[in-house]
């Protein structure tokens, strides 16, 4: 069989409208580039929707196995307690989720970090304002 | 004149290490990569070094010019009101560090953003993670 892969997107979510912005355009930017994939973005506070949403609007997509990214700079309190603990997933970042009344499995990928794509970013940031 | 650019890479902070860590890995990715420019990081929460010692160690550089450029995924209040307050940036983001005795300008960068860099880089996480 082969495999529809959703990715749910989460960002951190503010009061503020950035973090909303950047992270549905990030998805929106991976949406364009893999049409193989359903992408839904959800936030862990203040921006909506909330993750359960965010899960929800699976629905009727048919994915096969979903990838849950923290599209966080950094790991964190949220990375390392609260989105394992909303998912409701094992030690080793799988759980499951139920969409459409079946079992779907779920996968736990890890933030951005240090990586020299960041860095030659900011370094750009930095050309961009000299 | 050729400009000496300093860089100050501004990061959240946090209790946990992760934050200082990346931060520090990127600024490094960028020492590397640019050994023409001189890079310091700062944080604004909990890590260390603050932004003050790390603006203090660009002594004895002979930096000419510094951009400040938060090391953040999106902007939001640290980036809109209190990094600006803390560097006494000017409305059009300008401003000026006194480093041994001398005013060196400041201007100031923006954050990651939403950039295809980001979503590559996100989708790259997925796959790790599949």
């Amino acid at each position: 069989m082969t495999e529809k892969i959703g990715i749910l997107a989460i960002g951190h979510g503010s009061k503020l409208p950035y973090n909303k912005e950047v992270v549905t355009q990030i998805a929106a930017y991976i949406a364009e580039k893999h049409i193989d994939v359903v992408i839904r973005a959800g936030f862990m506070e203040n921006s909506e929707p909330a993750l359960g949403e965010a899960i929800a609007a699976f629905s009727g997509t048919g994915v096969t196995k979903v990838a849950a990214v923290p599209v966080f700079l950094t790991s964190g309190l949220h990375i390392e307690e609260d989105i394992p603990a909303i998912l409701n997933l094992d030690e080793n970042g799988c759980g499951c989720l139920s969409i459409d009344g079946k079992e779907v499995p779920l996968c736990y990928a890890k933030p951005l970090g240090a990586d020299e794509l960041i860095a030659d970013l900011v370094y750009r940031r930095v050309e961009e304002a000299l």
